[in-house]
């Protein structure tokens, strides 16, 4: 009967004389005055098993160990595990291309994607993942009790909506179909089919060249929509909730992960506190911004460029103590044709900018036929290239809208990586489709 | 402030002197004796409206009611609105392709799916897919409080690892890649480096040009791989505990959707009294059940076909009281270079037959490095072609398996739907790229 590692932390060397069985990897052997000691690795942690003499162990290998559990107050958890019997399970090769036990910060990222199913055995670099683990749990579980049923949308879709550029081509039997850029039209299906709130976590898929450390050509989206909002504060509103719900749940689940990576997530009331700020004055604090800073890479900001976005996230820190802000009323030319119009030139629209980073992009949409016919030919679609999308508002929708958060940006700024393929467990990027 | 229909139900007509808002769709309109009876249909039900006189409104307009409850015991949920005011929030056009209130039976299912935003719209038709968000909620948490972790892996991979066959291409930059068809190999690698159980919710694909009520070209995997079990029967005995409780969340959440399809789910004794039966003694069985039926389509069996599968789940029922059946033992030759050997001619694989379909695929997996290097030339396969995966097991990996449970074909066997690609929201098949 195996225990686990944190279970023999709970229970301590005292809990009854009978032998105990430890299962896992060995993440690292010292020798020291004819005793070793052999660290094994397991889902909850690392204990430390103590041998007479040397030990015939290879690192990596997998390993089941019988023996007494000892009280050692220098141990991890306090205990050890005296061998009685090691069983080598799986000897691993001894020719490891990189210390798998050691600091990630000192393996570079291109050892650890290419390598990625040996870094994953760093315990640092695993945590990323439960972290992770916790966002999409918490997002889904969140939104269910508010009402909201999850669904699963097909990824391969007939034809590019806002046409083909970005899009990868999939060969389909005799024809050519293409990777979804996001739910979204689905989404909104799903409202106007009287689900009227629906959430979906799937992958997504932009064709972009950029190979930037915001850039992943695969994605997980964390996407919602909703019935009866009346603008896109309703959805802001929403997110902040969501949010806090998300960094809380990490906060009291992940503890251990956020300390190895000496990482934070924000307090409720700092993201209560979070800004919105209209478009036009984001743009206008980023230029004071970047005027007072002496310029930069920004000398007067005009769009929402990834230097506006850090600029406006160290205003909001400085200014209101929050590492959230929220940006809305962005012009209609820079937001795609189903974007509900504020007045003539605005959008009821936002993005979520955390930590110096978009991780959210949504807004109100058009839930009338005739406007969104009117609308088609100012973007240059074609209301026939549109049949199934516009049949959605042709027999009744109510105003809705929604918005996605990227998994990976979120998992990366909660623990503050450098890239956010750190925060992809495969990622693919212009140049990587391996492992 | 909105009320739902099934708060209207809750509260009654006393709740109250108040006015009450109703939203949602115009789901039937009848006019009797001066009066019209509006049903109105939200998220959470279809309620009735009374109104004085004719009312000017088309089927699936969205309406905003307000008004005063009414107890009538002749209503749904015992208690009516009587109409004050309504508002028509997105009128539809009046020319519906096909009666959304109807009985789905009387509507073609190329109709159904053709317009699949519409036909959602019909509650009977809605209610499997909240059928299938319990089955993924289930899946999802019953695994987490079993020390399971949530995982998201790429679809595209860079090669077929058992060749190209039934891989869908897509093009990437200035390469090709596959979609995957399982996240195996994944699983794999993520039990390997210390996560130990793993789960995954995504979609999977089949570039196989089946066209049959069993077969998805695209579909909604639940996926899961475990360390440390002995063989087949220890993912037997989990995937029975996590059916019961899959069974007995949509028993106790989705009672109104059972009932809208004459369905129910097995008890957790049936689940329990389900047979494993070795392959060659499954054969035997539905052999002679064919032969005792006077043949049929199968005369003597010699593989696991469809109608196999038909006749086995029928001797189940009778034999045994159970609507599962566990086939294992399956033939080395049946079963992909992976599979972990019982002996010569057997392997330590199963699957899971429910209500006459395959549900479940899964095995121990080969977990040490030097076997699989000698067994991959018996498969035609090349080491070089499996660098990825096979370092996977070069450097320590503990004895595993898993498996696979195909999410709309459960929901299709829970709810007796006639063919799978009822139970996906916007089914691919060969023909069929849209919605």
């Amino acid at each position: 009967m195996r225990t686990l590692v944190k279970e023999l932390w709970a229970r301590g060397a005292e809990s009854g004389a009978g032998d105990v069985e430890l299962k896992g990897w060995v993440h690292r052997i010292r020798e020291l005055g004819g005793v070793s000691f052999v660290m094994l690795r397991d889902r909850t942690g690392v204990g430390q098993v103590v041998v007479e003499g040397k030990v015939d162990l290879t690192l990596e290998s997998v390993i089941s160990v019988t023996g007494k559990p000892s009280a050692n107050e220098k141990a991890p958890g306090g205990v050890e595990l005296r061998a009685a019997k090691i069983d080598v399970v799986s000897r691993a090769e001894p020719d490891l291309p990189f210390p798998v036990n050691g600091d990630p910060a000192k393996i570079g990222l291109d050892i650890i994607l290419d390598n990625r199913p040996l870094s994953l055995r760093n315990p640092k670099l695993r945590s990323i993942f439960y972290v992770q683990a916790t966002i999409i749990e918490t997002f889904s579980s969140w939104l269910r009790a508010n009402g909201f049923t999850e669904m699963k949308t097909s990824k391969l879709i007939g034809s590019g909506t806002e046409g083909g550029t970005g899009l990868f081509e999939v060969e389909y039997f005799d024809t050519k179909v293409y990777l979804a850029q996001s739910p979204q039209f689905y989404k909104q299906t799903m409202v106007a089919s009287g689900m009227e709130r629906v959430f979906e976590v799937a992958p997504a898929y932009r064709a972009e060249k950029h190979d930037t450390p915001r850039h992943l050509n695969e994605y997980v989206s964390l996407d919602l929509e909703m019935a009866w909002i009346d603008s896109e504060r309703d959805l802001i509103a929403l997110e902040k909730d969501l949010l806090t719900a998300i960094f809380e749940a990490v906060r009291s689940r992940n503890g251990d992960d956020l300390a190895a990576w000496c990482a934070t997530v924000p307090s409720p009331e700092s993201v209560a506190a979070s800004p919105i700020l209209a478009h036009d004055d984001a743009i206008a604090i980023a230029s004071s911004e970047a005027a007072k800073a002496g310029g930069g890479a920004v000398k007067k900001a005009y769009e929402i460029s990834p230097e506006v976005e850090r600029l406006i996230c160290a205003w909001s820190a400085r200014e209101h103590g929050s590492d959230l802000v929220f940006i809305n009323e962005f012009p209609r030319r820079h937001r795609p044709f189903y974007t509900y119009p504020m007045d003539a030139t605005r959008t009821m629209s936002f993005d979520a900018i955390f930590r110096g980073l978009e991780i959210t992009t949504g807004g109100r949409r058009h839930n009338d036929y005739k406007a969104l016919l009117e609308v088609l030919p100012k973007f240059g679609l074609k209301a026939e290239d549109l049949t199934d999308y516009l049949n959605v508002f042709k027999y009744g929708c109510p105003p809705h809208g929604g918005f996605a958060i990227g998994c990976e940006r979120l998992t990366q700024k909660i623990l503050g990586l450098t890239n956010v393929k750190e925060a992809s467990l495969f990622p693919r990027d212009r140049k990587r489709v391996r492992p």
